[in-house]
């Protein structure tokens, strides 16, 4: 039996990132995010969504520019204390002592902590209603060489990202290896007998 | 020491959702979409990126409206399944015994044996490159009762839905809970040692 839940924003899961940007006083600052993802690959780029009251939003209005900075399960409480302050209010890098570092390809700062990062640059921003979706094409990405696999592609397992539930708001780590996308499908598959 | 990747479309981790929407022919057809998630609070919507050579493209263009179907673990075979194949060339529903639901409230089906269905009305399409991000207002969230926790939210736990990752390609379960969002921060935050 199916219950209606209304029209509300919960769908699970979604990545725990934080988005690096300058403002008008080339303050470095940090926002959190969860409301992002990759959405397409030519060019390659990052849809991000974020309050239009936010700090960040002013910031990649101003820079045409944001970076995408991958946290690890072990950065968790810092993660959390970055999104429960302003950077209107509170300097964040020098609040939990990350390090920043100035792009040199676009006009936003990174995180040196944070084993992944992606630098992008604004291509097109659309309003919807009080959030605001930015797109990003990506110009690189850089990773720390500890969390990278055989193949140099960044290793699930060794950067341990962080996964946020809308549901419960609680986050989650990342669980097991399933198997390769477009491997694992059957032309015989069964529908398991508990559904 | 960081090593540059280039301008590649990765970032990890990202949801596992299967797409549903009809066809001009009104047959009932399934994506698996990763690159997807939730982009706005009032209106709640859903942002969709979905290559333009896609039948969904032409589907949900033609009907303003798709369903996100939130499979758990131990559907992830089929769903890999559903992902290989295109609905040009093949009926999905009828070759995975999946039972398509019409909704009552947009012109696209549901999953029923997803054990959460959302329900979003097309209110905007934007190009990037091949692929189109498509904004659907979320109309409704259905959820097994199967699935729900104490306080009527669906439970990670309970529904354990699957993580791509782009990088390596791969699926991943969720993993242990790790604590309450904007609850597990703290002023005294402290820099693991090992960065």
């Amino acid at each position: 039996m199916k219950k209606s839940l209304g029209a509300t924003p919960i769908a699970i899961p979604s990545p725990v990132w934080m988005i690096g940007s300058y403002s008008a006083d080339a303050t470095a600052n940090l926002m959190v995010a969860s409301w992002c993802g990759i959405c397409s690959s030519n060019p390659p780029c990052i849809a991000l969504s974020v309050k239009q009251s936010r700090l960040t939003y002013q910031n990649i209005i101003e820079h045409d520019a944001f970076t995408v900075n991958i946290p690890s399960q072990d950065q968790v409480c810092l993660v959390d204390y970055v999104g429960t302050v302003s950077g209107k209010d509170e300097a964040k890098f020098i609040a939990t002592g990350l390090t920043s570092v100035k792009s040199e390809l676009v006009d936003a700062p990174y995180v040196k902590e944070c084993a992944m990062n992606i630098e992008c640059k604004l291509i097109h921003a659309m309003d919807i209603g009080i959030h605001t979706q930015f797109i990003g094409q990506i110009v690189d990405v850089k990773a720390d060489k500890r969390i990278l696999d055989g193949n140099l592609n960044p290793s699930v397992k060794k950067l341990k990202p962080i996964i946020a539930s809308a549901s419960d708001r609680s986050y989650y780590a990342v669980g097991e290896y399933i198997g390769q996308v477009y491997h694992i499908g059957n032309k015989q598959v069964n529908i398991p007998q508990n559904f």
